[in-house]
């Protein structure tokens, strides 16, 4: 079960960090580049170096189809490589995918049983009826966009439905409708802290994944503030590019361990009070 | 340019129709199961029986997703035969993606780089900004889900945002902002026809992709007189399963031929008059 595990997660590693594994090619450091399955090689150091400092690692399937089929053997090596050696940390594949009804079954099939990945990230345009094959995987945690990180969001997450923002209306249908099988989250951008609460307050009970901190500049204690449930937890913050390329030499892994490990602190300071 | 191939293909096929290469492999003929890169096998068959019929083919990644890297290495085969063999018939890759900025960087390099393909499928929710690395490539396709064929469409895209439906501010924001380098397109379903000529209202002269005939039932009349613009052209009329195991046999080729046929000469009956 999706929740369990997270919540197990950051209780064991007392920690909120999730690392994005958005392993650009073209940004590894050179030694690593030259190798075969350069990004496994450079996602096995930073896992190895961090595993203690998170509650979760979130490949962006992106960067590793940019690679063509290389770069899915470097994407499954890497998710078997965490499950095998700490299988407690949850596998978020942020791949944000969704298409209509039974096709998104090949999505299903990618993601949870060859990755064996413990969630999805999902666009919520086509609507419940077509996402119901993410949804029926009771074992496996569907988090579905709803108010994201990027500058442009608001064009159309921010347009009033009624009296309500568009995303303030998907929250609650999934909320509501989509969650009978307690396995749904939320995207919610650190970049947004008043949106980020709006959110927590129609879904107290959800886990809460939240991307914008480090390199997009959400600010941090207003992010977790806003994002952790009534226990101070639930809530997935997510930090990439800040850490894995914290450094860009032979000593990177320690650099990003470094970084995480600070995050890891000051995200602990402000759940606390 | 999109648009140019697009339209060239259509008139030098005098066909509308797409074939969805959705070939899924649990329904594959049973000898080319047994084959290597039976995905890529089967796709060789269907596309030299059919080449001469169909505008535009359109593999849909969570076919090739589901069998992971090998999966990928036959759509990648795909595209290249088609490419060599009938470099005048459009490609487009129905992903359905789009994520923030520049992490669709790797989406552009898988589609456009890799596969090669003239166009992709993309998800409207995250803004024009987000989407911008598609639309920046100009000799590339960028076809926008507006108002999609899944009988729980509804549930976000008809939402009314002030008088208007979400799915029409969608198809007003591309028209009038997105589309700067003449290279979108909308996604309107053959199950809704009324939804789909008002795409058609607002966007006269954008290629619109229309899946939902066959199989999901769409009225294909009536989608055929909705979709076309005022030249009885711009629209690519998808079928996929109907067409692809219209057999499952040794014939399957040859029956995949002759439903082809029959929906190439019936769009071409209903786009005349």
């Amino acid at each position: 079960m999706f929740y369990d595990k997270l919540i197990n997660a950051i209780n064991k590693q007392n920690s909120l960090l999730c690392i994005g594994l958005d392993s650009e090619f073209e940004k590894l450091p050179v030694k690593i580049k030259q190798q075969k399955n350069p990004q496994y090689v450079f996602n096995k150091a930073i896992i190895e170096t961090t595993a203690d400092l998170a509650c979760a690692y979130k490949p962006n399937t992106a960067f590793y189809e940019a690679r063509g089929k290389d770069g899915i053997e470097d994407l499954y090596k890497t998710c078997l490589f965490i499950r095998k050696n700490y299988p407690g940390i949850v596998i978020i594949i942020d791949a944000k995918r969704a298409d209509i009804g039974n096709t998104n079954n090949g999505y299903v099939e990618f993601v949870f049983d060859y990755l064996e990945a413990d969630a999805i990230t999902l666009h919520p345009y086509l609507g419940q009826e077509a996402i119901q094959p993410f949804l029926n995987r009771k074992d496996k945690g569907s988090i579905i966009l709803c108010r994201t990180s990027n500058p442009g969001a608001g064009e159309f997450q921010d347009l009033l439905v009624g009296k309500k923002p568009f995303y303030q209306v998907i929250a609650e249908n999934i909320v509501k409708n989509w969650n009978t099988n307690n396995n749904c989250g939320l995207v919610a951008g650190a970049t947004s802290p008043k949106e980020l609460s709006e959110i927590r307050a129609i879904a107290p009970n959800l886990p809460l994944l939240i991307p914008g901190i480090g390199t997009q500049g959400g600010d941090l204690e207003k992010a977790v503030r806003a994002g952790v449930d009534k226990n101070g937890s639930n809530a997935i913050i997510n930090a990439s590019r800040s850490v894995i390329f914290a450094g860009s030499n032979d000593d990177f892994a320690k650099k990003a361990r470094a970084e995480a490990k600070k995050l890891k602190h000051d995200i602990n300071k402000f759940r606390k009070n």
